[in-house]
């Protein structure tokens, strides 16, 4: 039998997700309402998902899952074949405790989350576990308890970083796809730094003007500096390996983001709740490998320290 | 008789200060209490000042001038030996109607301002009058009107552009220190970028982050920012000619600095009081110098992009 046909044998996948926010609640609850085996770790709406079910406003569709397999704690969670990590990387180091119990030895682990580094961070602490990057291009939030509103765009890159059973990789692209989400794998450093060039220039600079993606975009001299700033990655990217980055990327990027509703990214809403930012994995990681490439980010290197200045100015809530 | 003998000859020089707030008060003020002839053009505080004269508040002693020669026109004014030009660089189109009147065949004009191109820009509009930049070291503001607040330092720098006549020039630092203030004559272009090192970094980023000086170097990752972008503008200055330009100075800018009191630069204070903030000369020129001799400022042309976006953000009052 053939591993493309051994693909479609597993039909049935466990998925597992941790960190059930905009992000977690999206992806998951499109997994299970295509009927795919989805079990949620809920933090704080763990009572009012269990009462309530999941709502989802989606600009493609509202829906509602009454009945959604939540649990309190990871240790009460089945193993499972694929489990999404969903969580703020401020909150990874719970990793150690969360992830565990959802792991059985094939387990294949995906980090929905944003920045560079992360991978090689949580492969320390789990050298055998299979790991994947999950790069969502979307624009969903948590308006309530259990209930996200899907905003805009929706689709998903996988970058393999430590999977070993190809075959996997693919059910996994499979299965987003049945659910109706647009879902590709790609290169591993390809899609953590693609995302990047969109990240780093429009989270950093919503917080630093306080002002919406459109704000920035609205103002040649913010466009010309997002501009700036999105060749600095690009270029750092090409510098550690990426080929198939060009300057015009930047172009494309900011094309596609003026044709987007206004729009707070996360970082954003995160500074505006008084959460702590994910400036670590976003800024200080993929700078300091540009710059043990021997690529400076000047621009972007400033964000971090006014990020970092921003955060001390102002109480973080616990993380 | 030697030219040294004839400025000590010159006993009266007749100033005239055109601009009288925080700058302008407290050094014609000083002016005029040692006993030199000097003339203020009020904009504002003309009813004021002739009601109540001129209180200055300084941590060397206060002292209030009864009689001021104050006027609400510039054509009621004399000619003057000296003009010191003490307006905000935004209002510099004034002086097309302002300056005339009080112009003779030798007039010196002290253009006390901050920025890059100043010079230029006025020898443009009045090809033979004899130029010098003024290049103030001081904490001072307007508490109320005609009513100046000296808090900190108080030396001027003076730059020779197109003064024919040194002996004047000796005769304006002779005036300057007699009346109590530390004065000197220093190169050009030393003196204007001299100044700009403080001035770009500390002027735009207590406007970006909404802080004091103070606040900026009590967290090291906007301390480092500084001393980034104060290597911008010495490697820009020694690139368009000044020679004594080193590194070093850097730090010990950021050493003064740290020795003063939390001070709110003048374009913090301007945005605070919805004044339009002078970018042009203290960003756009200075950076457009740099670029044609060569030289990037990645830093400080991102803190530009943000003032600018920052200025369109919030409706400046009239300037």
């Amino acid at each position: 039998m053939t591993n493309f046909a051994k693909t479609f044998i597993q039909k049935n996948m466990k998925y597992g997700i941790i960190g059930v926010g905009a992000i977690g609640g999206y992806y998951g609850g499109m997994l299970a309402k295509a009927g795919k085996d989805v079990h949620f770790l809920f933090h704080g709406d763990y009572s009012v998902a269990c009462r309530h079910g999941l709502q989802i406003d989606s600009y493609k569709g509202n829906f509602h899952l009454d009945d959604v397999q939540a649990y309190r704690q990871a240790t009460d969670m089945p193993p499972c074949d694929v489990v999404l990590v969903c969580l703020k990387s401020t909150r990874q180091h719970l990793l150690r405790e969360l992830l565990p119990p959802l792991l059985h030895d094939d387990t294949l682990v995906v980090l929905i989350q944003n920045g560079i580094g992360l991978e090689e961070d949580v492969q320390r602490i789990f050298p055998t576990v299979q790991l994947v990057a999950g790069l969502a291009f979307i624009c969903v939030d948590k308006v309530a308890p259990a209930h996200i509103r899907h905003q805009q765009l929706g689709r998903i890159n996988f970058g393999n970083f430590s999977c070993r059973d190809e075959a996997r990789l693919l059910h996994l692209v499979a299965d987003f796809t049945a659910a109706g989400i647009e879902a590709q794998a790609v290169d591993y450093l390809t899609a953590r730094w693609q995302k990047a060039i969109w990240n780093m220039p429009f989270n950093g600079m919503t917080v630093a003007l306080n002002t919406t993606t459109s704000g920035l975009l609205a103002h040649p001299a913010t466009e010309r500096l997002l501009h700036r700033q999105m060749l600095e990655v690009i270029r750092a990217a090409r510098r550690l390996g990426v080929r198939d980055f060009d300057d015009r990327l930047a172009d494309k990027m900011l094309a596609m983001t003026k044709a987007m509703q206004p729009y707070l990214p996360s970082m954003k809403l995160d500074h505006d709740f008084g959460r702590p930012m994910e400036i670590d994995y976003l800024y200080t990681r993929p700078i300091a490998q540009a710059k043990a490439a021997g690529e400076a980010m000047p621009c972007l290197e400033m964000l971090e320290a006014q990020l970092r200045f921003i955060e001390a100015a102002r109480p973080a809530k616990e993380a």
